[in-house]
């Protein structure tokens, strides 16, 4: 251990000691089921107009076969390649993981970078556990100390994702502390990714989660082969919290090191959109069911939001594709109202298409609620108001919207959800994927990363 | 073209509308000159720890051969890896040119990204050098735009250097004006580059070039597959301008499209070193000559110098490593007082081994001058006031710098420094590596890259 006090050796050094045998077992569960969750996102986003783009630009700059599998295909590719197009395939049909209190995915990030080494190296189970530990410590922390002001700008998954997956990376090679902060350092001065994209609904999101996943796994191998970087890429004087930042708290960095497992906070999704929609449509299912509405009783929809909600939806008002769809809380209101449910199925089929969606889609407001942005983003609380078309005002809320720590999905919700991912994409070809799922479930004994995927 | 107004989007129509045919003779052989002297500068980098550091890195993770030439080794990689790798070794030695008013190193992003790109697809001497030409104007433009502030914390050839890449590699591939804005979204959203590794002297700044290299080799690549990226990366409210400056200015995107050759307003470097070191080195050369002065003779320096200078090398007092030396002002000015030169060689024998030098060195001190800073970055002045031993007090001065573009290199200049960087590393295949230089010389006319390099 270095003999320095700083919050980011702190982190280095518990990072690179993380070590199967210590972990509870309800975190290398933990990993096991955010590993399934991701998997299922994976192979869904495979024929993405955007992930196509990104496989056809990495076939032309960096040709050539390897040992690992790009899930969705069943291709082979070099280490580097695979992560990227499974990090890019990973997010894009928005049912991938999200941790409330550092507003990150971190899945799309860590897993696609430890997976591909993990199979290109031989490892098993236990090693990809410690490395996914690692990578959701880390990057779930460093999204934190960069606190609210940094995802102004920021894309916080793709800023952080690099940090992370090389958090990951650097465990599965056996960094030591100094080397982790190596790997740090590189993958921080390589943090990037900015909201902008929104403006257009551009493709960034997916080139953002595939680069970040690359940057942090290239940071790492960096490392191993003695490239350094700055020691304290956080907290220095021109480091992420100075540059990137306006409220940065390094004593985030270490908070509950060894004591508070970040990952088990981690939230999975159950609707197919963007996290922000999700705490008022469960609200407005409460209200629905309670009160025995159909949607068409509703005259109109407030939902009363955290500021980040209004900055990251406020764009879209009538989506033109059925990503931008996701990003439309008028739309997985109407979804959730008039069918039932959000996820990637009714999005395709009914998202642009559905004349009572789009109805309903314009009965919904957004307002900004200071009870929700009092308590965002340790919390989502889900707030809705509805008025009904007999003129009566009834309130709808949750606060824990489905797939939050307080309200997790079963293991037959989590099963079930990327089975249908899986069947999503390629159907014909998904008795093959699903059988590497069922391996999966005994990942924590998977003698082999490159047997599961055989 | 686009009927869109804004300065992005002219900048992009007017990057993807540039012709060989249209550039004025002086555009031409200009690009030609840096294209000599950004090969020199590469192939000396060739065996620094860290280019090697990012060798072992790429083979590990991007292994397998392609089309184009690694400069210093001669070996075959794809485009990518070809492209970070020279990108990598061309920033090292601290010779590669400069642009003052954006204090942006152009070379050091564009040529790896067209050459590699070049090579791979047979391309001539015009296309390559409408490409050079494209990615100079642009990122010289965009460094322009991001103002002062934004060098505060980011290493502009790092952050700019992936617009400055992706506009070259977009003319090269023929992108039109829209793909080109999508090309520039996709760079703009992985500019990255923090100067806090100047900290501990780490090898970030050879990560940097690689990575912007490459990253807008791949922005440009993947516009031409139809990913699509953010319509206003520079301008937007969550662009580059919003969240990496405090002082962007728009109108600069645009400053004398068509007429104003920003590529001419390139400095070469002649001191290996920094070149915030250059103007007071120079200075202190010219009061020396004027006087007759040794370097015994000297009892104290002051560099009066702007507020960068003293950001970027003042953390440097005692350098440990050879690289660390060339942003040690006192070693630079130690160099230039008892050797008369400090180029690759110099630093290499004497800036840490010299007694004479570490003596000068301590006798050197940085102040701040208002006068100098009043034109920086327009002018980089050289400012030195002199305590001679026998109690006088002398002033050297320069407003033009050796190699700057009012006191630029002589045609033999140029040729015996790329001999000088050519014959620096792996001087045994220096014969092979001069055949090139001297193809290089007729560039404009070379009909294909592949042959050049054979």
């Amino acid at each position: 251990m270095l003999q320095n006090a700083a919050p980011t050796c702190q982190l280095a050094n518990f990072v690179a000691s993380v070590r199967f045998e210590d972990l509870p077992p309800r975190v290398i569960d933990m990993a096991r089921d955010l590993a399934i969750d991701w998997y299922g996102s994976c192979i869904a986003g495979g024929g993405a107009r955007a992930v196509e783009a990104l496989h056809r630009t990495c076939a032309a700059l960096m040709p050539g076969q390897g040992p690992c599998t790009v899930l969705p295909t069943g291709e082979k590719a070099g280490i580097y390649v695979a992560a990227m197009l499974n990090a890019a395939a990973c997010h894009v049909v928005e049912q991938d993981d999200v941790h409330n209190g550092s507003v990150f995915h971190p899945a799309a990030v860590v897993f696609p970078a430890v997976f591909a080494v993990a199979e290109a190296r031989n490892l098993g189970g236990p090693a990809v556990i410690e490395a996914v530990v690692a990578g959701y410590e880390t990057g779930i922390r460093v999204g934190e100390f960069l606190g609210r002001s940094h995802y102004v700008h920021f894309h916080t998954t793709a800023t952080v994702g690099a940090i992370a997956a090389a958090a990951a990376v650097g465990r599965l090679l056996g960094l030591d502390t100094k080397q982790m902060l190596h790997a740090f350092g590189s993958a921080g001065t390589q943090a990037a990714g900015l909201w902008e994209f929104l403006a257009d609904a551009a493709d960034s999101k997916q080139l953002h989660t595939a680069r970040a996943s690359a940057n942090g796994l290239f940071a790492a191998f960096s490392a191993a082969e003695g490239l350094t970087g700055a020691s304290d890429i956080f907290g220095g004087t021109h480091g992420m919290g100075a540059a990137l930042s306006q409220d940065a708290e390094p004593a985030r960095l270490t908070e509950g090191l060894g004591q508070r497992w970040a990952i088990c906070e981690t939230s999975y999704k159950w609707h197919a959109s963007c996290r922000h929609t999700h705490p008022a449509a469960d609200a407005l299912a409460e209200v629905m069911a309670r009160e025995g509405l159909r949607a068409d009783d509703i005259e109109r929809v407030t939902a009363h939001v955290h500021r980040a909600a209004i900055d990251v939806l406020g764009a879209v008002i009538v989506p033109e594709t059925v990503h931008q769809s996701k990003f439309s809380m008028g739309t997985v209101l109407g979804l959730v109202a008039v069918h039932g449910r959000a996820g990637v199925e009714e999005f395709d089929r009914l998202a642009l298409a559905c004349p009572d969606v789009a109805a309903f889609r314009d009965r919904v407001t957004m307002v900004h609620s200071p009870e929700v942005e009092a308590v965002y983003p340790r919390k989502w609380l889900g707030r809705v108001t509805v008025k009904t078309r007999d003129g009566r005002f009834l309130s709808g809320s949750t606060d824990d919207p489905k797939g939050d720590p307080g309200n997790p999905l079963t293991w037959n919700e989590l099963l079930a959800k990327a089975d249908g991912l899986i069947r999503y994409y390629r159907p014909q070809e998904a008795e093959a994927r699903l059988v590497w799922l069922d391996r999966l479930t005994r990942l924590p004994q998977a003698p082999s990363l490159a047997e599961l995927f055989r």
